[in-house]
């Protein structure tokens, strides 16, 4: 046992006050966990565009204040009531949906969407009793997904952590808690394209290009990147993409474009914007007969799906998927093993390293376009 | 070689000449079959519902003079040349999307959208010269999606015919020819129930009770037919339906009647309507995690799908078929064959026969909602 285990834990946190204004370092009263939670040391994080998302609060529900964060890598400080699972000194990635492994969908081969633990963006409380873990001076914080990793020490489910490899380093393996296992995942596990095939991977961020990287993995043998930001090409070259394609650049609508280029439209396609046209896009350009488009992006809150049913009778298939369909503490091990064993490299995705007194430098760099993934060190 | 080889064959049609208004039995004369054509001698044939629409013209492009009739079986009277795969004599199903055997979709497994030969409602006359086969003093007569089956001759494109057993008595198994394979197909082949499952069926005609016969072939536990006619619920019971929703009934959408009957949603739906809200109805009332929805029904031309993004993003898989995927000259016989060693039962989707003549009286009973399939008789 920690010597901190059963008290209330001070350390600093990044607190969001406002929507989209910059976090405040703030020193925040961590408390213990309850039953089936654990208190985690986060040692490194990481920012996604979820975080984002939720932080602007444009297309989504606002709740604040709040402790963003959910890509991340740390060690097990203590442990709450019936935590069998987990003790101190365990390496953990938190995961933004949970796995009970109790319910139909963890027991259900097909699905990782956990009826108890599965992604509840506009929860801000922990689920045992309703309340925050975390507080200034007596006044609750919101947690955020589950996880909120911007934090020293954090309040999470048992089932919301992956148990890994001790060896493994967590300023690299920490990336695979979230964007790269989902884009990675959308397209091994779900989009899966048949060696040879053609693939069109929409926004190239962290998570587009590890859907592009899952294609090449795939042995695609043409694999075409779509971002608005021309900026992204270059990189994406590095993660199997063969040919670029900026909507911008066209006066016709982009699914026409790919249509042209691939005789009819490609085998798979993976969207990884949020962004509803380019949600319709990437399923109007998969070809008719056989196409698979697999939607990975967050929508805003009032995006309605919109497209001709015919596209549909055509034999298109169109599917969805959160966390690339890993059930998080039976499947995130083995994706680390992969980084492990060298199959796959996370390093390319890191672009940027932070010392978490500048955390905000991390959403700059994201609201610019620039880079993939910036490590937020919580040690200075 | 038969007699009347080679000549243009003076016959009955029953032609349409303007949207809505009863067909008019005509002389009509059909000219002889072109390279990569057929002359088929139609025995049986029967109306299903995308007959209707067209006919009706409301949502749908109008074209008249035409020659309706889709679903039918016949024999060979005379061939075109190039054609080696079928003699006079053989006995034949028209289908309304046909098998080139040479093309991408041909050659993939998936696919049986032909890119030569997949249907088009909208064209009326034949691939070969871009005219049609059938004229009335001089002046054409519109071809329907490549059958014009409602003719006592007919000329059809060979990859639009299945050769099938001749010993099956074509009053029966004509009915294989559209709707009741493009039911049996969506289960078997797209929805592919697990057996144990949950299924609903949207629309309970011919179609419909095929899908969910097809459910009961693949051991679903639970079969809930949906339909605005509840006069269709009692013959459903012996498609296997266990239980029964009218939308009508109900002050919510039905997806939510349906969610709270199966504890989140159905395990798999297949759409047998043609009506847009039965579309989004069928793919939202599907388990989140591992739901697939499988779309049938022909759309009205303007009708637009929609739904919320995260609908899909909740791992719910959206498909549509043709003619349940089966390809038609490759599959289509072995259907058959599955009602000659009884382990398909079509008796039961024919609830009337009529002769030639008196064909208007099959579009009444559909329009009233009325039976199944309405079996006309070529021969008075
Ligand atoms: N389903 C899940 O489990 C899951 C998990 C993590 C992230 N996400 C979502 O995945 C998406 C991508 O995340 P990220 O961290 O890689 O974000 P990112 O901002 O780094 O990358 C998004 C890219 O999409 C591009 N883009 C935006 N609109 C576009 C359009 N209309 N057409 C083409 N390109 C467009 C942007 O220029 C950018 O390069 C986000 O929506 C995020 O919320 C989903
Ligand atoms: N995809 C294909 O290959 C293919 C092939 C054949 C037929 N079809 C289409 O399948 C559909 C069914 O054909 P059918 O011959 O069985 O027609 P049908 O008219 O015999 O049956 C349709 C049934 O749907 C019901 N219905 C209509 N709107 C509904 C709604 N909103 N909710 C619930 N029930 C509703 C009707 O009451 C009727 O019982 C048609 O749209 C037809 O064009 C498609
Ligand atoms: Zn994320
Ligand atoms: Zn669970
Ligand atoms: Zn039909
Ligand atoms: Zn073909």
């Amino acid at each position: 046992m920690s010597s901190t285990a059963g008290q209330v834990i001070r350390c600093r946190a990044a607190v969001a006050w406002e929507a989209g204004k910059p976090l405040v370092i703030e020193e925040v009263e961590v408390a213990p966990p309850q039953t089936n939670e654990v208190r985690v040391k986060i040692l490194f994080t990481s920012l996604c565009h979820t975080d984002v998302y939720f932080w602007e609060a444009k297309g989504q529900n606002p709740l604040f204040p709040r402790i963003y964060g959910h890509e991340a890598g740390g060690i097990v400080e203590s442990v709450g009531e019936g935590v069998t699972d987990l003790k101190p000194g365990d390496q953990v990635l938190p995961v933004f949906t949970g796995e009970c492994k109790e319910c139909a969908h963890c027991k259900s081969e097909e699905s990782n969407m956990c009826d108890l633990l599965r992604i509840n963006t506009d929860r801000g409380v922990m689920l045992n009793d309703g309340k925050s873990r975390f507080s200034i001076n007596g006044k609750p914080i919101y947690h955020f997904v589950g996880t909120s990793t911007f934090s020293e020490y954090t309040v999470i489910h048992v089932g919301c952590l992956a148990k890994i490899n001790p060896l493994a380093p967590l300023d690299k393996v920490c990336v695979l808690s979230c964007g790269i296992s989902t884009g990675l995942g959308a397209t091994l596990n779900v989009a899966k394209p048949a060696k040879g095939s053609t693939v069109a991977v929409f926004g190239l961020g962290a998570v587009g290009l590890a859907a592009a990287e899952g294609a090449r993995i795939a042995g695609a043998s043409r694999i075409i990147g779509v971002d608005l930001n021309s900026s992204r090409f270059e990189e994406a070259k590095k993660f199997g993409a063969t040919e670029f394609v900026n909507p911008k650049d066209y006066n016709k609508p982009v699914q026409e474009v790919i249509a042209e280029m691939t005789n009819g439209g490609v085998d798979r396609s993976v969207e990884c914007t949020g962004h509803i046209d380019a949600m319709i896009s990437a399923f109007e350009c998969v070809h008719d007969g056989w196409g698979v488009a697999v939607l990975v992006g967050v929508p805003h809150k009032d995006a309605v799906f919109k497209t001709h049913p015919m596209n549909l009778l055509n034999e298109r298939t169109l599917k969805g998927t959160f966390f690339g369909n890993y059930k998080p503490r039976s499947d995130l091990p083995s994706v680390v093993e992969k980084y492990m064993s060298k199959e796959l490299e996370v390093e390319k995705f890191i672009t940027h390293t932070v010392p978490f007194s500048e955390i905000n430098k991390a959403f700059e760099y994201m609201l610019r376009g620039e880079g993939l993934r910036c490590i937020i060190r919580m040690e200075e």
